[in-house]
C-alpha cells in the first residue's frame, strides 16, 4: 500500500535521497561496486541502438522486475530522450502482458509519475545517468 | 521499511489513488492495456471454481510474488467472498512455505490489513473487481 | 528450450531421481533442512481448507514462480485429490493472468503432463507428500 | 545444467512441441486462457513503436525474467523483424546489467541459439506470433 | 519511490510494528506458520558456519530478492555479529553483481540504514532473532 | 522435470558448452558485456571476506534465484575453496528457508552435483573464474 500519491515534495525528497546515497556509495573504497555503477551508466549510451530505445528497454525490464524507483527513473529518462506518451504506453503494455497483473500496482504509480512529469510538476530528470 | 502502519487515513488515500489511476489508465487509447484489465476482472468470476477459491488463488500468488497492494486487494476480496480467518491463515501458510521467509514482511502487513478489516475500520472492499 | 516432450521414460526417471535425492537429503545431519521438509508435508494437510484447495494453492504458487518440477508435482496431487480438468484450467488461468506470458512455456509443459496423467500413462502420483 | 547444446534435432522437436501444445491449450474451453493468448499476439503488433522495437522489449523482459523458451522465441522474432547482431547484443547487455550475473547462463544459450539462426541451421521463425 | 529517508522516527515505528505483528501472528492457532517462524530462528544459529557468516548469507539472499525489511534486518544482525563495514560492502557487491542494477535502489536504502546504525542513531538490533 | 540425472557425460558436455560460449561471447565487440564478465570475476576475489565466504554468498544468491547452472558452478567453487559438506548444507538451509519450498527441486540437483564432485566423478572445477 505504497501509493506514491504524496506528490511533489516526496518526489524532490526522493531525488535528493538518490543523489546523496549515490555519492555516499561511490565514496566507499569498494571497487566492484564503483565499477558496477560506471558500467550501468555506459549501458544506456548511444550505440547500435539509440538512447531512447535503450531507455525503453531499461523501462520494460524494470516493469517486469517490479522496481518502482527504477521505473520512475527510466520513465524520466525516456521522456528526456524524446519518447512519446503513446510509446511509453506501448512499452507499459509489453511489461504488463509479459509480467502479468502483478505489474498493475507499479503501472498505476508509473502513470501517476508520468502525469506529473507531463504536467511540468515532476522531478527534473537527472542531468546525467543516475543509476535507476 | 514500509510498515503500512499509518492506519486508516493511509488506507483511504490508497483506495482513492487506486481508483483514480485505474480510471486514468483505462481512459488511455491503448487497447492492449484495456483488454488486459478486462481479462483480469474476468479471471476471478464464478466458474468451475467458486469466487472464494479463485480469490484465495489470487492471494497466494500475490504472496509468493510479494506485492503488498495485490495482497491487500485479494485479502479484502476473500473476506467479501466469505473466507474465514482460519482459511486466510492456511492460505498464508502455503504462501510462506512455498515462498520462504522473504514473504514474512508481507505477511505482517497482510495480517495488519486483515485485523483492520475485521475491526470494521478497514477499507470497504471495492464494489466490483478493481485490479489488485 | 526444455520441452519435457521426452515422454514416459523421462517421467519415470524423474520420479526415481526425486525420490532418491529426497532420501539422500533427509539422511544428512542438517536439522533445519529436515524440519523444512516435514513442514512442507504438513502444509498441505486437511484443515480449514481441504486438501484439494490447498494443492490448487500450491499449484498456482508454483506456476507464478515458474518451477516445472513443482508444477508437475502439484498437478499430480490435485488430480489425486479429485480436481477436475476444468478446475485445473481455471487455476492455470489465474496463474497466467497474475504471472503473465512468461508463464506460457510452463503452462505448455503443465498441460502436456496433465494429458499424460489423464491418458493413464503418467507418473503414478507419489503415495505420500513428496516435496514438489 | 541444461545446456541446450543438443542441436538442431532438439530445436525442431521443441518447435513441434510448442505448436502442438499451443493448439491443445487453445482447444480447451477456457475463455480467459484463450483471450490471454490473443492479447499476447496483439501486444507485439506495429503501433507507435515498430515491431522490431517491441520484439526487443519482449526479449529484454524475457532475459531479466530468465525464461529460455521466451528468450529463444523473441531472438527469432527480432531477427525476423530485421534486428542486427549488434542490436541484439546491446539488448543482451541491458538485460545483463539490469538482471545481473544470474542472467549469464541464459545469455550463453541465447547466443548459441542466435549463432544457429545465423548459420542458417536454426528453427525457422514461426510464421505468425506463437506465444513465447 | 520509497526512499526510507524519513529517519529515526520511522525506524522506531517500523521496529515496533514488526514486533507487534510478530506477536500477533504467533498468537494465531496456525501451527505451520508458527513452526516456520521457529525454523527461521534456528537457521541462523551457530553451527558449521558461524553466526556472522550465516547473517551475511541471509543479507545477500535478501538483497538479490530485493526485500528492504529483510535487508535492514540482516544488516543489523551482521553488525551485531561483528561484521565490518568493508565486509558488508563486499557482501553488497556480490548481491549487486549477481542481482543486477535492479538491486541499486535497495542498496541505497541499505547503506542509509547502515550509516544510521554506525552513527549510533539506528534501531537497536533486536535482542533475539526477529524474523527479517 | 529436468532431473540433471544424466550423469558425467552430461556434466562434461555442459562444462564444454559453458567454456565455448563464454569464449564466443567475449569475442563479440560489445564492451558492456565484456566488462560485466570481468567484473563478475573480480567480485569473488579475496578481500575483506575470503574466497570461500564469497563463494558461499554466490551460492546462496544462486539458490534463492533458482539458477541450476549458477548453483552447480558455485558448489564447485566452494569445494575448491575448501568448504566442507556441513558448511555447504548450512548454506543450503539458509537458501531453503529464505527462498522457500520452490527451492527444493534445485536443492535436489545441487546435492546430486555435490555427491558426484565428492565421488571424484564430477566436473573438474574450472581452473579460473568461469562466470556461473
Amino acid at each position: 500500500m505504497s501509493g506514491d500519491q504524496g506528490g511533489d515534495d516526496r518526489l524532490r525528497e526522493f531525488t535528493h535521497f538518490r543523489q546523496r546515497m549515490n555519492e555516499r556509495i561511490l565514496a566507499e573504497p569498494n571497487q566492484v561496486v564503483r565499477r558496477f555503477f560506471a558500467l550501468d551508466t555506459q549501458t544506456y549510451q548511444d550505440g547500435a541502438l539509440d538512447v531512447k530505445t535503450k531507455e525503453l528497454l531499461g523501462l520494460v525490464a524494470s516493469l517486469v522486475l517490479r522496481c518502482d524507483d527504477c521505473i520512475s527513473y527510466h520513465v524520466a529518462q525516456c521522456k528526456e530522450a524524446g519518447a512519446s506518451r503513446a510509446e511509453l504506453f506501448e512499452t507499459f503494455s509489453v511489461g504488463l502482458v509479459v509480467g502479468g497483473s502483478i505489474v498493475i500496482p507499479h503501472l498505476r504509480r508509473a502513470v501517476d509519475f508520468l502525469d506529473r512529469l507531463e504536467g511540468g510538476e515532476g522531478a527534473a530528470p537527472a542531468a546525467q545517468h543516475d543509476h535507476g
